[in-house]
């Protein structure tokens, strides 16, 4: 079998569904909505990877959730995923003009409406998942995005820009900002589906490292790639005097510990199922941009 | 009995547990978050009268909701109205300085805490909620406050400021903007205890006349009242041409409506329980403030 055949397979099939779906749970509820959801529409559809349904999907699948409510569960995600990056690019956080290629939200639309597609996107992907995940499911993913995650490592990024930081501040920052949404997408995948306690912790320590090599992988491209191929300003964290890995730890230990990383996650498995090669091929990919 | 007395002891019953839970509910999970936790605070504290807590505690007594799950369910509905005042305020909205009498958020801290104060609100609200209650009624809430509800108003609001709109898009502002979220607080704290659905209906519609007439009554006070009674900027609507009743039918005509819509929520009710006292009560305390 070609495992890169296969993950190609899986990632097209993944994108197939969940954007089938998702232009369905983004229709306008009637029709004085049609402006919010045209640009809640814009920045979903940009052309994201769709890399966190890649996950929920892989967890649940694994785990046999059922696969009607695991779509929508992978929706909401990459819902919040949206919402995160609009509130993320604009002007008063990293005033970004380029996202995916595209002019950011803010910039296509303006900077209210940026701020309220954010929200309606993150109001959607509660409702949209609440319908499909039972309430300790939906508390999980709430506090993944709030101040004990998500946005807990994006108010540190934004607080200590231009400062000298320390190791533990910088990956307290890069496993909230980034590792706290992969992680629960990863997680409540799982606990959709028939999971054991012992096999969902196995989950979350594959996910934490996964997310944190995420984020030193984006960081790397900051540093190394261009404009066109990233689809975001290049140089912009330096710019901004951002807490990068490279700037920490340099460009080539921020390479290993990504890669070291991805290396514990897949070592950590300890799956037996057919279903585990793709965890592993999801972890590879993560660092695939890099090597 | 005093009738006027009981409502005042009830309003102050609810602010203050719901005041000592939300201190508990809004610690800091970390020290690293002290600073994020003290912006949401600072909002939460400004001195809100708890009016939707009050609400969603009067509607769950009634049908016998668990108290503990009420209280929670009735602070994370408070955060949500928090969080949308906060947003609401934002330069590239309302642009505000003052909320409560005090400077509003992005004046006493800045605008990307502004931002991501409403958003880590918004988190927990949920988070909370969804710990407290079954999964329909997190969606339930999660809808009334997406484009179908509160957002679906706030936009329209924005995009009509400045323009003769009919008596329907103004109707269509209102009970979004401001009714969606008090309606689903009636229903919410109804439906966490042993409603049954005629009578959740009834709910409903109660919710939706007193919400209209809440508005109502804040376009009034805005045209009438002075800053330092209202706590906000008086006569900011009219300053920025939004679209308020007295503006469109006229402030006589704006009072009459806000005045009808109590008594048509009242006559409606058809509780015989003794608690429905407290539902006739708040429908009073709405218009008081122009009578």
């Amino acid at each position: 079998m070609n495992e890169t055949l296969d993950l190609t397979a899986f990632l097209t099939e993944v994108k197939e569904i969940c954007n089938e779906r998702l232009e369905i749970l983004l229709r306008p509820p009637e029709e004085r909505a049609d402006y919010i959801h045209e640009a809640m529409n814009y920045s979903v559809f940009a052309g994201g990877k769709r890399f966190r349904p890649a996950l929920v999907i892989a967890a649940g699948r694994m785990f046999n959730a059922p696969p009607v409510a695991l779509l929508d569960l992978a929706c909401g995600i990459e819902m919040i995923h949206t919402y995160s990056l609009i509130h993320d690019d604009l002007p008063c956080m990293d005033d970004d003009d380029l996202r995916r290629g595209k002019p950011t939200l803010h910039r296509a639309f303006d900077e209210g409406i940026a701020v309220l597609a954010g929200d309606a996107l993150y109001a959607l992907a509660f409702e949209v998942i609440a319908h499909a995940a039972p309430a300790h499911i939906v508390a999980s993913i709430a506090r993944a995005t709030g101040t004990p995650g998500m946005i807990g490592g994006q108010v540190a990024d934004i607080r200590l820009e231009g400062q000298d930081i320390t190791h533990e501040d910088l990956t307290y920052i890069h496993t909230r900002k980034t590792g706290a949404l992969i992680t629960v997408s990863l997680k409540a995948g799982a606990a959709l589906g028939d999971v054991r306690p012992e096999e969902l912790d196995r989950v979350q320590a594959f996910g934490e490292k996964v997310g944190l090599a995420f984020q030193i992988v984006d960081d790397v491209l900051d540093e190394t790639g261009d404009t066109r191929v990233l689809g975001k300003t290049a140089g912009a964290d330096r710019e901004r005097e951002k807490n990068t890995w490279p700037r920490v730890h340099g460009l080539d230990e921020a390479r290993k510990t990504a890669l070291g990383l991805i290396e514990e996650a897949k070592n950590g498995l300890v799956l037996p199922e057919r279903e585990a090669i793709i965890f592993t091929l999801l972890a590879d990919f993560v660092v695939q941009r890099v090597m």
